[in-house]
């Protein structure tokens, strides 16, 4: 007789699969692989053997293929990183913007463990005249706004792709990669939204110019008008942000003592404090954040005991600040594609 | 390798577990039983051998216990009912409500099988004054706003529990009920909200007055005021209602013919038509329904072909009606605990 409690993924799409991770419900510096969000832009890819080489080729002086097993050869670093969609929280954007609805789960962070690419292209031999790195994965379909199958690419600015942290991974808290992310090779990108952490890593490619694939240049933008495209930028570093994973949103409680938990994140340096309101804004007191030394683009986990012991309806604000100056705004930027949604956390609860 | 693509449950709560059902992927008649929708007000009760016996007692004039062999024995009867949780569709309210966050998906549907209560009553002699029944479950814990642990206890006017079709049911689409949805044993009261089929029925007493218990005059009570009870009423029979199962709401869809799917269900007599609205409730089509001539409680699948060959934001609406001449209304009944919610159903797409 089963009586376990668990919390499952959040179905947002079954074809191609979009599930949002339980993030309220997970406490851990590591999602467990089978609660890490899932987002897809097509059908899975079908492996055979030819997946466990990755093609190596364009502006180097020795293009070349590498095997699974080379990788597993090469000097290896692990990294807690944490992948956010930049679609995450797009169901909270005012006016409303189309697209998947994602509450607060499309993020998920674990150990990747892998190769950094930078090992991999120096061996390859970068030439002179290189701009930028290009990374295909094998998973391809119909794009709604182009009329023929294509595969997932996307780029990054040789510097980003040199970055000594920019992993190719194979392992996720310490197994193989999951097929459903990425097996056997996945681009992981810190600081980035996960657009960049390319699934199914199959061929690299360096070139001498600015990459203008589908979902580069068209999706994964900030369009901030509603019906042209002036002031378009790419979609690059993660905002600085926050999220109150307990209590849960409209939650009526009995008075008591609380502790309000969250999770703070940031892609430029490293989250410096975060500060509650109770009082719609007109104060704010800090949070307790476990800073992990050790971990540089971990998210934080923070509390807060809130002694909430006179009735009536409260709400809560979380409001993130990182090293480079960045706060959570008030209100998020709005755009027509629903990218990077990080206004200041709010939840609403109702002490009887 | 995983490459099957299911969808879950949506998390709610955990402790007690409440979880959603992904109503929009499921297109079946008979909710599969993992895919049930989970609401407790209390943790899930311990089993043990007493947990086969129903004791019956009250204003009857053979008080007793029925062990599970006994029902089993005892003439049975087959009925697909939809159960739905009153606090459904809460999420959509505005003002905003205090509660669970329920969206579409609590509510499921399937076979039940057992024996009607009726005929255990009229065995055990239901006496002259008897005026209502108490249905007590294995389920227990401390209330919000009661000060001491109370068991679930639920009670149906004696006409209803008379009625032929309400049922102790043990079993569900053919298997024995799971533990999560009320093994050994579950009231299933058609046409009533689902806080009236009441889950490890454990007791069931007849009494000659009102039932006060919390969960009866507390709860699953209409408030329609905020700050005072003046007109208030039970929560008692569905409302007409219907749910846009597919496309899902603010998707992006290329331009071409779309079948808009949904169901749609009420508590009194059947449904006679469901009508959508693809300009703002300008003009209203009728949908196609499969009637379920042999399942009168079953709520109805519908489809209808829409050709999006015009590119642009649409907003899609479906309203109900059923044959007591009640309509799904243009603005849900406001209530302070959020019950009942069955507004004109609504989804927007955006046909690129």
């Amino acid at each position: 007789m089963m009586r376990k409690v668990k919390p499952y993924l959040t179905t947002r799409k079954l074809h191609p699969e979009n599930q949002e991770s339980p993030i309220h419900f997970l406490r851990s510096l590591s999602t467990p692989a089978n609660y890490f969000y899932r987002r897809n832009h097509f059908s899975y890819p079908e492996l055979s053997q030819s997946s466990l080489w990755i093609q190596i080729g364009g502006l180097v002086s020795s293009p070349t293929f590498l095997h699974f097993d080379d990788l597993l050869a090469m000097p290896a670093k692990s990294l807690v990183v944490p992948l956010e969609c930049a679609g995450n929280k797009r169901a909270h954007f005012s006016p409303k913007v189309h697209g998947e609805q994602w509450e607060e789960g499309a993020i998920s962070q674990g150990k990747w463990t892998g190769v950094p690419l930078r090992y991999i292209l120096d061996r390859a031999g970068v030439l002179q005249n290189a701009k930028e790195v290009v990374f295909e994965g094998a998973d391809f379909g119909k794009k709604e706004d182009v009329d023929k199958v294509i595969p997932f690419k996307r780029s990054l600015p040789l510097e980003k792709a040199m970055h000594p942290d920019t992993l190719i991974a194979y392992k996720y808290n310490d197994q193989p990669l999951s097929f459903k992310h990425g097996y056997p090779f996945r681009l992981i990108v810190p600081n980035w939204y996960a657009m960049a952490s390319v699934k199914w890593l199959r061929k690299i490619k360096v070139i001498p110019g600015a990459f203008e694939g589908p979902f580069q240049t068209n999706d994964y933008v900030f369009y901030p008008r509603k019906k042209d495209d002036i002031g378009k930028k790419p979609v690059t570093l993660l905002n600085v942000n926050s999220a109150i994973q307990q209590p849960l949103d409209y939650s009526i409680l009995d008075t008591g003592t609380y502790k309000i938990k969250g999770i703070a994140w940031t892609g430029e340096g490293n989250i410096t404090s975060i500060q509650l309101s109770f009082d719609n804004g007109e104060t704010w007191v800090n949070a307790n954040a476990e800073q992990n030394a050790d971990s540089p683009y971990s998210w934080v986990n923070w509390s807060y005991d809130w002694k909430a012991d006179k009735k009536g309806e409260y709400t809560i604000q979380s409001k993130a600040t990182d090293s480079a100056g960045r706060t959570q705004p008030l209100k998020a930027y709005w755009n027509r594609k629903g990218y990077g949604y990080n206004a200041v956390s709010k939840i609403h609860v109702k002490i009887e």
